[in-house]
């Protein structure tokens, strides 16, 4: 009995802003019936990721542990929550469990990754309980940018936890349902709130956030004041700023287009599961290149400045037959999410050569975001006062000031980045296990780990250029013709005025026919000996090093 | 004598931030006298330009026209400004004229790309002036971040002309010359301003600059609050900030030690142009390890997150056997500039995980800009009073901004972004001709274009991974032994469950054994179809189409 104990272990989310995935476990150590609560992914950049597809949490630790596994929740239907769903489902297996439209996206998911028959199970809001294994689970709503978003409520025979999922205090969200204060208390009464793993994205606001519904007058007054043709870009899952954007484009007399893969399956999802009501009809772009631009307003994918959305594509001219021109409108009611500045600003120059007018929401009038902040997280931490609590969903540097806060407000606190286990069972939280962990790489069609050495090998050839040696020696062990370069991503051309690659061609045939038997029967010490050829030529030639591939080709006695 | 014209031209830092370097010309069309005005850089970075050391503008129109060159004019010492003086005066030669400070940096410059002789005249503040072919050229003081910025006042037969350079209305700046509207209302009384060029880098802030003064209580309030070791780091040219720590850090009992070799050196600059006065004397790291945590303060190079920097080796661990620890302060005095998040994140992460407290300027006490906001703007129009303003210094989206905002104001206006010749002679600018343009990359020790394709195979190699393929065909041109296939950048096994290389080393070799002589023969067809079998195998088996260098080496008979 006083052996069974609570866990809780991030594998994504807890030391970076997105790809949550958490786990829970009750029972005897090593023992322990799991939870997995979240499979979301991250997005890949080119500083750290080239070539990546999508990055996904490494639950090795959970694959191992598979028949422990009684259910997987997912808490809201946003990438970071549930994008890893169709990859890992089935290295994992477990009943699946959701609301109804996130349910909806995610058999969408499990279908795109070939996996129809997987058990999805839609579940109503609380007092609905899921129980799996000694876990009584129970989805409660929460406001945040996303329909359906829900905190959880985990019952364990150690006590009860709330796990806050992504969220925000909106009273009047517009679009999903409102944040309620007297259901958040009524938990916590019911049951003394034993740990609250709490979303920590906006701990460094310090003001109370702002409802989307602060938006409707601003936005629609701005659409109002357009002379062309209008453009707005959001994120395609935001469907409430997509309500509001749509309600101001009808008041004003412009007919609504949408632009882009995703926006449309949003849309279409929504009004499926009932989560979208009164949005207005769409014209398909075929149809809104007819309408004048005085009446038309498009709502475009690709916010975050992404090569192949809509809003890119319009920033290099044609798309879909729409094309800006001067006096348009573009606004981007969305933040720039950092390391994305760079994209953004690059289509917002595009425009503004176009003669376009870009809106942005520097000013604050036309983005309000969807995570609580620092204000509202305290009054959260006021109502269910928990003796514990665990900092979730953000850098470390969030996650530590997060837990200063629950400090101070008189709460146990411990900052568990991915990996750390923590032994909730009573009295202080206490880090019980260091988990290996990490991320996976979906590059292509196949996934890679994070440490197998193949986008560290990208990023050195993206840095260092790469040279390719050729050399074949004949079945004496005797150089066969002259050494071959090849070069790709150097200078052709360095400092003695000629051609790089022949320059260490002539220094390699010369190194070569000076080399002696023993080192040319020597596998390992010519491969070294050639690349310190070429190194050194190329140190001066061009004053880089370049990554290598060496060739050595020995003709076999026939 | 009509026949004489005024052209600017800018060849970069319009249409973008940094990297700044405009031409004046005066006389007969395509024969105009010439003066340089700034010859900076910017910087690489890995989305665009991996690999790269520095980014130059490409000055290929003026070297065409070298003798035209009566001068080159330093505004100021920031390396967006001066940057490029080194490694672009031996391609144009003309006598380089600057403000003492400047001159002295700009010497260093030179000295360390071995010119030491070039001619390099320091030059006093307006009334004293420069005459350079059909130019007299004043420099007028003006606040900024550096000491002894500058604009210039542009004297022609076709009018006056102010040069802004970068700047800001700040009365106190502590380091360097205060602005002075009266001096600037002189400008204009003595001689009507035909053009004003002016930098337009912070056209979208709404509000007016704030003094550097205004961050002096804050910063000492903050340092005098802190328990261990502080450390601040800033732009090492900011040495307004860099004196505004010190003597907050002097003021709360701490020893400064200055961290990072260019933070030395610009101090040491600036001491001996005698244009940093008061500087508190620092120690040195090996005598700053034994002063206790309290008692310290370390100013720090790498607030942009630059891997090398001080900062970033602080946040890895020890740095000059300083180490940073739970209790001890960090304070980003400085603004992260766009496209640079990611690595500033990363080091306030790690700093967090140390338990450092990490203060930034978010909350906009600890930081102020170095450029004029719109109102500054307009109160610079409204004195100078010009007949045209040419937007400089900013993104396509400033420049635009900037040019609607003189012609509200009744001015004339016109966007000319790099490479855009605008003739100013009278009535209302035009643009005369456009100039090919665009940057020069220093890669390792050489130049090389930005459009001659090697960073774009870099990003190609980074994107796709690279494969490498060998054949050898005998005298007969039949394949001698197996292709051989190495890649790098690539996942080692595909769908298939094997070796990527082997199973495509499988199909080649079936591919050549089947391949009729035709085919072999043919260098260009054979190299075809080596891609298409490896394009092919690769995305059945990984979903990429690698980058390829094939080599086919053929036998000579002998």
């Amino acid at each position: 009995m006083s052996a069974n104990r609570l866990i809780y272990l991030p594998l994504g989310g807890a030391g970076e802003i997105g790809m949550n995935c958490y786990v829970y476990g009750y029972g005897p150590e090593d023992k322990e019936r799991l939870i997995v609560v979240d499979l979301g992914v991250t997005f890949p950049d080119m500083d750290g990721t080239p070539g990546v597809d999508l990055i996904l949490p490494d639950i090795t630790w959970l694959e191992e542990r598979r028949d422990r596994i009684e259910a997987i929740f997912i808490t809201h239907a946003h990438e970071d929550h549930i994008g890893a769903l169709g990859h890992l489902w089935p290295k994992l297996k477990a009943p699946v469990y959701a609301r109804r439209f996130t349910a909806l996206l995610g058999r969408l998911k499990l279908e795109e990754n070939g996996h129809p028959a997987t058990p999805l199970t839609v579940v109503g809001a609380r007092p609905e309980v899921v129980t799996a294994g000694p876990f009584k689970v129970q989805f409660v709503p929460i406001a945040h940018s996303i329909p359906e978003s829900s905190a959880l409520v985990i019952d364990t025979p150690a006590g009860r936890i709330v796990h806050t999922g992504d969220f925000k205090l909106d009273a009047t969200p517009l679009v999903g349902e409102g944040w309620d204060p007297d259901a958040f208390a009524a938990i916590a009464a019911e049951a003394p709130v034993r740990a609250l793993m709490c979303d920590s994205t906006n701990v460094f606001s310090p003001h109370p956030g702002r409802s989307e519904s602060t938006l409707r007058d601003p936005i629609a007054e701005l659409i109002k004041g357009a002379k062309g043709m209008v453009v707005a870009t959001t994120f395609a899952s935001n469907l409430a700023r997509l309500k509001t954007l749509a309600d101001a484009a009808q008041a004003s007399g412009r007919s609504i287009c949408l632009l882009g893969r995703a926006m449309k399956k949003m849309v279409t999802a929504a009004q499926e599961a009932g989560v979208l009501k009164d949005f207005p009809s769409t014209l398909a772009p075929e149809d809104a290149v007819n309408v004048p631009r005085a009446n038309l307003m498009l709502i475009a994918t690709g916010s975050q400045g992404e090569r192949r959305a809509a809003t890119a594509q319009l920033s290099r001219g044609k798309y879909l037959g729409m094309q800006l021109k001067e006096g348009d409108m573009f606004l981007f009611s969305s933040r720039t999410i950092p390391g994305n500045e760079r994209d953004v600003l690059k289509i917002m120059n595009a425009f503004s050569e176009m003669g376009v007018d870009v809106v942005d929401e520097s000013n604050g009038r036309y983005h309000v975001s969807g995570h609580a902040n620092r204000p509202d997280l305290e009054t959260v931490h006021g109502i269910l006062k928990p003796a514990v609590l665990i900092p979730m969903h953000g850098e470390h540097r969030h996650l530590r000031e997060h837990a200063k806060i629950a400090k101070a407000g008189g709460i146990r606190s411990e900052v568990a980045t991915n990996g750390m286990m923590i032994d909730l069972t009573d009295g202080a939280p206490e880090v019980a296990e260091y988990i290996e962990t990490g991320r996976m790489y979906l590059d292509g069609s196949v996934m890679i780990g994070a440490m197998d050495g193949v986008v560290r090998d990208r990023i050195r050839m993206a840095l260092n250029g790469h040279a390719m040696v050729t050399v074949i020696l004949d079945e004496a062990d005797a150089p066969l013709g002259d050494a071959w370069v090849e070069i790709m991503g150097l200078p052709q051309t360095g400092k003695s005025g000629g051609s790089l690659a022949e320059k260490i061609e002539i220094e390699l045939t010369d190194f070569l026919d000076r080399a002696d038997t023993r080192l040319l029967r020597d596998d390992d010490k010519l491969d070294e000996a050639i690349r310190r050829v070429v190194r050194q030529v190329a140190m001066e030639e061009i004053g880089k090093k370049p990554e290598m591939t060496v060739v050595v080709s020995r003709l076999a006695t026939e």
